[in-house]
């Protein structure tokens, strides 16, 4: 692309370097607060420079938060014996949505991953057995996705939990309500067969 | 979404004020500003900020520049007796990149359209039917869209201008290069057989 102004390329540069923004739309950006009042690009640059500088890692979860402690770690209506182990923030917003649980989490920061050089000691998994340690925890849930690494991980985190204390569970899966069984894929089927659970009739 | 953090609440409805980027995108971006150094979030909204601040629009072509006159219009290289009119920067880019055109521009900001409220007088109209009684240009090349306000802004153009002494031309329509004639549309493929050119060798 051929840019008159510099103002304008490095503005479009800065937008293309974002994951899953190509130049073109990169463009389409600048040129929209081009056109916009002067105050709405410097309150964005504010909003973003200010957000960088003030997240943090929450002290006890290490979910990302605003203050040393995370919202969901201060909430004294939460259960703090009752701790959600997830590989990210993506995933305590997942929970929260489905304003299911009222227990507190952990966030590792990924997954056991020998091929891209991510072990134990690269997670907050020490943190975690530590938190257990400290006997609050009475349950600790592993929701981690039921692939390769996350496997791995959740047998290395039962492994280092195993002399504690503490329930360990993992979320249930199976077919998705409202999914049909034909379009289920075969292993999720296969082990929703093998790990039925009584039939309950639901209260009306 | 839940946001146990104000401050990436703040900068995900940042984002997703942008065109085109929902909340779940924004996130996406947060999230990976996070994951980056702090100097590249920083160096980010410095960019946006200093790049809303510092452009203006050229005082003679009113394309985007980063000083009083765009880096097009001051480059001694370029023919100041050819002026090709477009709607928008996006237009001036376009050109550019083919490497053509060796002549300027001028930018009227959009094309007439008394459903969207744009009169001829919100339209960089009258400087350059001034730019023209200057003296210097001698063809004046409208590319602008044929739609049908295209057409109207090309006709009150020609208007303006067609007691003035200069040469009017538009950029040439048809079948593209490439372009299969039975995927034409029908009105392109009507023209460009009305508005048919004599045959010539290329030179090899």
């Amino acid at each position: 692309m051929n840019f008159s102004s510099k103002l304008i390329e490095q503005a479009v540069e800065a937008f293309a370097g974002l994951p899953g923004i190509g130049r073109k739309t990169a463009l389409r950006l600048v040129l929209h607060l081009i056109q916009q009042e002067e105050e709405v690009s410097l309150h964005f640059a504010e909003t973003i420079a200010g957000m960088r500088k003030g997240i943090r890692y929450c002290s006890t979860c290490f979910n990302l938060s605003d203050e040393a402690q995370c919202a969901i770690c201060r909430d004294p209506r939460r259960d703090p014996s009752a701790v959600c182990v997830v590989e990210s923030i993506r995933d305590v917003m997942a929970i929260e949505d489905t304003g299911q649980y009222r227990g507190v989490y952990h966030v590792l920061g990924g997954v056991i991953s020998p091929i891209e050089g991510i072990g134990p000691e690269q997670l907050q998994i020490d943190s975690l057995v530590q938190r257990v340690r400290e006997g609050v925890v009475q349950e600790v849930i592993l929701a981690i996705s039921p692939t390769i690494e996350g496997d791995t991980t959740m047998f290395y985190l039962s492994r280092q939990l195993q002399e504690l204390p503490v329930r360990i569970s993992t979320i249930a899966r199976g077919v998705s309500f409202g999914g049909e069984l034909e379009y289920a894929d075969e292993f999720t089927l296969g082990r929703s067969i093998v790990a039925r659970i009584p039939y309950k009739l639901q209260d009306e």
